[in-house]
């Protein structure tokens, strides 16, 4: 007789649109982590693949946007409650999103639109922007850009946020969550740090003590939390909070390897040092 | 005035080479979840994009050797506490892996054969095994194959584990952790499952037990978890005792999202459903 395993609930699927770094620090794997610290599982298929540390990114690898499409397929019996998109570095790749999105109608699609590293090296092209904008913006229930982003996806359009969030709706984004991170608006204390989700019919602001450093995948997390939360079934306005604060917990808790940026330990519920797991008899 | 981040002591960091599994069941993701479980940080390289699903694996896509070099250039300012190879898909790969593996010396490397998927499929060729032979396995600490794979890598050699154990063992390698789960030896009752260690000075076997169903990525989380142990300085046999009931209670905490393969559930200490973070005051 073979030891039957405990029952366990199903669990909310998130399916992960994103690129590869090496450092953990962000990409798929930042994301799998996000996710699973949310309660759901991540599938992960890989949009690019970058050489990269905690200074900054120096390449970027387009995926083969035929296999990211024979990833997709091959994953068709599992059910998935959201999808995260993250990184998309040509139009190709661009291409295989969004066939691959539009294959899972209804489901909740949440967009970290990564344009620039942390580190500062550029990511995006205008030719990329553009076809964020016109292809994937329509697909999108929640878009998470910073305010640099924002900008940059409304083309430099005049005015406040608010404005910039209201031309991004128009194309078809249900919602935008932006964050003040990098780009502190005037009248924000200098010791907080203010995010503003924006929808047609409702609009919110959180405040959160700001952390010292530079950190590297705070983006990718937040948005990977949200999508994770929103697979659970989670509103909107309680997934964009609690994946704020899972972020702000995962930042106050990261690790700095080196000199430079700042991990994120989104697992810093479970111990820094291993435990000793026990509760099998071993003989 | 910026809030600092807690202290957080330095984590033991593993330097992954392995394949990427869409699922999240095996592969670089799955690892990188095994490592953080076991107290230590994942850097991930990956070696081939796989294609597959909870039945089986239809398309294995090796990496761009170049670019793994490159990947592993930029993470040259980490501290490596040990490495984990897991799918080596090419002869061009296997030889990027053993530079990559050769540029930290004196750095202990655990070896996971990965030669067939678990639905079944071929992953390896004769001259992929030759090579794993001659040029990997003088560098190897610790290898983990099942017996399938053991009998794979002494090219069919007469006689029982341990003469093969001795075999891989006048050719460098160190130690081997032989898995019985899925050829098990004749003597061990049906119920248990029994692993036996193989080192020039010492022996030694435990005996778990057996778990209902077909597990994706079983062997993946035990090598992953016996790095990270032994990154954080565990002796050998303490780190295979503890990576080992990491494995079973990650199996056996399992879920399984259709009609085929259960996947390890690594977070099982994290709750399954989310939590509300708490702690942040958010205005």
């Amino acid at each position: 007789m073979a030891t039957s395993s405990p029952m366990v609930p199903h669990l909310p699927v998130v399916l992960v649109l994103a690129g590869h770094d090496p450092t953990g620090g962000a990409g798929l794997v930042a994301d799998s982590e996000a996710i699973a610290a949310n309660g759901g599982w991540a599938l992960t298929i890989p949009t690019a693949w970058t050489v990269q540390n905690c200074r900054d990114v120096s390449e970027v690898i387009p995926a083969d946007p035929d296999a990211m499409r024979r990833m997709a397929l091959a994953l068709d019996d599992f059910d998935i409650a959201a999808i995260k998109v993250g990184l998309v570095a040509s139009s190709s790749t661009l291409d295989a999103v969004t066939d691959i999105v539009r294959r899972r109608p209804g489901v909740p699609l949440v967009l970290d639109p990564v344009l620039r590293a942390g580190g500062g090296s550029e990511l995006s092209t205008a030719e990329l922007v553009d076809g964020l904008r016109e292809r994937l913006l329509p697909l999108v229930d929640i878009l998470t850009p910073n305010r640099q982003e924002l900008s940059r996806l409304t083309l430099g359009l005049e005015g406040d946020d608010t404005r910039r969030a209201v031309e991004l709706m128009t194309l078809g984004c249900q919602a935008i969550l932006v964050t003040g991170t990098d780009d502190p608006i005037d009248r924000v204390p200098r010791d907080r740090v203010q995010h503003t989700l924006h929808a047609p019919d409702l609009s919110r602001q959180w405040s959160w003590p700001r952390l010292d450093g530079q950190f590297h995948g705070s983006g990718c997390t937040l948005a990977a939390a949200l999508a994770a939360r929103l697979g659970t079934g989670e509103s909107l306005v309680a997934a964009c909070e609690q994946a704020q604060a899972f972020t702000w917990q995962s930042l106050a808790h990261g690790w700095q390897p080196g000199e430079a940026q700042i991990l994120p330990r989104r697992l810093w519920r479970l111990a820094v040092m291993p435990e000793r797991v026990d509760g099998v008899p071993p003989s």
